[in-house]
């Protein structure tokens, strides 16, 4: 018995152990591959995808995950052990439903489309990217209907990134979120007092940015023995086991917002990724409990940490030392008001939190309609900046600011979305609830203590990895199923105080 | 018959994706992997290296190589199929004798001992790599005995890094070389004129001296597109494929010829790489001849062209400008002179040319006698420094200039250090046919031209990568066998002028 399962960890190792190659390809090439040799790249990509694949849905794995299971059901069904297999069975039996050519297909022709989207969005021209996009949403499809019989279309590639949740689910979600958010924003642009950003419109200094963040998130308490920051396009995180967990973000020289917040927000998905248990590693389930609640850490410490009076409390002090010239004459209040300002713009990743919510509901909505093919990729920029206009009152001036703007589409990350937006209303559920466990939380920020935060978040969700599906985790912490009052709350106190509402 | 060719080139692509990707995981390990995760890294590459070495020495590869061999004999025997097959096949005999799981157990155990030996040479003390070291010995120990019987123990380590070579031959070379290099190094300590050097050890800023580094190689032609540079403790090339092979170098302060003279000798090896013929792309005979091969191409680069009066007529000037503060008042020939100072001194990869073959001859007969058991690794030290004493006149003050100063013990690479020295042999043989071919090069060296020599090689050499034994090269090319002539010709000629012998 004991000897079985041995044998399972050590193949489940080596199947990790590859996926974790997988990933190191994937990183260099948005870091340091040079350009020239995307070609090989996206074989190698391919190789590695199809034999990590192959030996995920083998005979030999799907025969040692019977012999286990009359076994398994001894077991405390929430052990490590019971869990892992569950979940391993459960992650078998949906791949083994997809081709191997299929996958390494798919991991060839991804890595090529990236390059192709890097250009298009160079020179802000949709139709570079077309053909390619058309090739991804073919395949996409072809994917989804693997998994025949289901509601949606869309339902099997959601179920990638958020296990469990449904079209429909989300849909419902979203229908409840978008007329509070929408009369909130509105109520934002009418208010007779607004924000004043200039100061975050100055030169800045790239390597200082650079060091301020990295000291914020040492204080957070991201690792940096067991990671690391680099530059890339899109900020990203990878995890190559919990002992190797990268991010990357950007600099802009003359907007404070870009590096500080990309880093935050990457270093809440790598201290998610670095707080996973120990046993787990080097197995299937040594990850988040899906995107959704990685994101719900993101945000966290991007936003309800790193937007939050207190913390800057602490740190603007520090940051003015690092930027006498551009800081030295602003005041506490002002700084935090301008990283919080309202703005109906045009870039997800740099919207404030009233607004980002609707850019996520544009995307889902053009993303199904690819999908049931009631949109065709060529009208693709033409639908984009019509919901951009009914959501948010705007139009994008180019397809770089617009259509081109997000890489997810490009690696055929359809279905990520969505989870941005759970992320924000896990985020404020999780965060309801550590307030009452942690009266004293604002007071240790303002003394940027951030320990508190990390060990309660460590010991509730990151030790955890996947063993649980993600609403069962939520169920488990907070005692609720998925609500948007608490992100609603959140929002309507914090915003109301900032535009006097 | 064409669709067996095309099956074969299909499987051995894949193979060599694995390949790639692991020699990934090793850039990527000494480049920017951080600290703590050595442990998954390792556990990484000995997956991969076993899953490579299971794919190239597999049932399906042997038969399909059988059914070819038939049909390959009525093939043009220097068509790069009837080679690709015949080095294919030879390759596939030799890793048959080596079990998987020795395999993966040496990339583990090699991964891990790289770290010791960093920590070990940080803090100059052999006892914290002594235990590793026996490790590594032993390990090599019993990989000679899968090939027995063989004439010497150390044959069957020697060729993997030199096809064909035996350790009777290489001793043979060195008996006959090194009475005539001290009797050269000798003529030149008792001659009453010295260099002086002290121009080379100044302040020389770091981002400085990394931008001249990159402006030579891009005028020599190593391929940035395909390619890149970083830093590392110690310099290295990789080659992911021809169209990335990137290159590392270190920068030191105070001392010049560190970074310029790594960056040259590295790019070499990159350029060897990059020409590499298309047609033999992701084949396992997509790489150099051999390692000899590979050194000669990197100490060619290095030293006949970066260390020689032409290349720095042109380059001088433009160094001034890098240096004006350093250099403004130094003139070119004292310049050349310093740069070519030859000294009895301790580190190996800041040896000058007429001392670095005896460096060489210290490592290659202790790795000898550690083989054959004459000498244990706890009397290493001792034994290390009585020969440096006894070659060199010189004793190392500690471990660290001492008998931890190289990486190559550390991953295991026994076999691997004559072939710096036979690289050196077989550049001058090379330079001279050379000259013979192209009488005007030394003046297009003059005005940075060097076009003319990168096509020669990327025609002569380059084009066929392991298409060839390198002993059927070197005859091929030169018309004769190995030959120390050549480079003592050379080596009696520069240093006599530059000492008035």
């Amino acid at each position: 018995m004991q000897d079985k399962f041995k044998q399972l960890r050590t193949y489940l190792g080596e199947v990790m152990d590859l996926a974790a190659t997988a990933e190191l390809l994937g990183w260099d090439q948005q870091t340091y591959m040079p350009p020239g040799s995307n070609e090989g790249r996206s074989m190698q990509l391919a190789t590695l995808s199809r034999l990590t694949h192959e030996k995920f849905t083998s005979d030999e794995l799907g025969s040692a995950l019977e012999d286990l299971k009359s076994i398994v059901e001894e077991l405390d069904p929430n052990s490590d052990d019971a869990r892992l297999i569950a979940q391993v069975s459960k992650e078998f039996d949906k791949q083994r439903k997809v081709p191997n050519e299929y996958v390494a297909e798919f991991a060839r022709i991804t890595a090529l489309t990236h390059q192709t989207w890097e250009k298009a969005r160079q020179e802000s021209d949709f139709s570079i990217f077309r053909a390619d996009l058309e090739k991804i949403i073919a395949m996409r499809q072809e994917y989804a209907n693997f998994f025949q019989p289901y509601d949606h279309i869309y339902d099997p590639l959601l179920d990638d990134f958020e296990a469990g949740m449904k079209t429909a689910d989300v849909k419902k979600v979203f229908a409840d979120l978008r007329p509070r958010q929408v009369a909130l924003v509105n109520a934002i642009a009418e208010s007779s007092y607004q924000v004043d950003d200039s100061v975050l419109h100055q030169e800045f200094d790239e390597s200082t940015q650079w060091a301020f963040g990295e000291e914020v998130i040492k204080a957070f308490g991201y690792d940096f023995n067991r990671g690391r920051q680099d530059k890339s396009v899109h900020p990203f995180t990878s995890s190559f086991g919990n002992d190797d967990v990268r991010i990357t973000t950007r600099v802009a020289p003359n907007y404070f917002n870009t590096a500080l917040f990309g880093t935050l927000h990457e270093a809440g998905h790598g201290m998610y990724e670095q707080g996973i248990g120990k046993q787990l590693a080097r197995t299937p389930i040594s990850h988040g409990a899906s995107f959704g609640f990685h994101e719900s850490q993101s945000r966290m410490w991007e936003n309800l940490v790193g937007r939050g009076k207190p913390f800057w409390i602490a740190f603007f002090p520090r940051l003015q030392e690092y930027f006498p010239e551009a800081l030295r004459d602003v005041n506490l209040d002002d700084f935090y008001r301008a990283i919080n300002k309202v703005e109906r713009s045009l870039i997800r990743v740099e919207a404030d939190e009233t607004t980002y919510n609707l850019h996520i509901m544009v995307r889902f909505e053009l993303e199904i309609a690819l999908m049931t093919g009631e949109l065709s990729a060529v009208n693709l920029p033409e639908a984009w900046n019509q919901k951009y206009e009914d959501y948010l009152g705007i139009t994008p001036p180019d397809d770089a600011q617009g259509v081109l703007q997000d890489i997810h589409w490009s690696f055929g990350g359809f279905g990520y979305f969505s989870t941005y937006s759970l992320g924000n209303l896990i985020s404020s559920m999780l965060w309801e609830v550590i307030q009452g466990d942690l009266p004293d939380l604002q007071s240790q920020f303002e003394k940027a203590e951030f320990g508190g935060l990390l060990e309660w978040l460590r010991a509730n969700i990151y030790v955890h990895g996947a063993k649980y599906e993600p609403m069962e985790l939520l169920k488990m912490v907070t005692g609720s199923a998925l609500d948007a009052d608490p992100y609603m709350r959140y929002l309507e106190a914090k915003f109301g105080e900032i535009y006097k509402l």
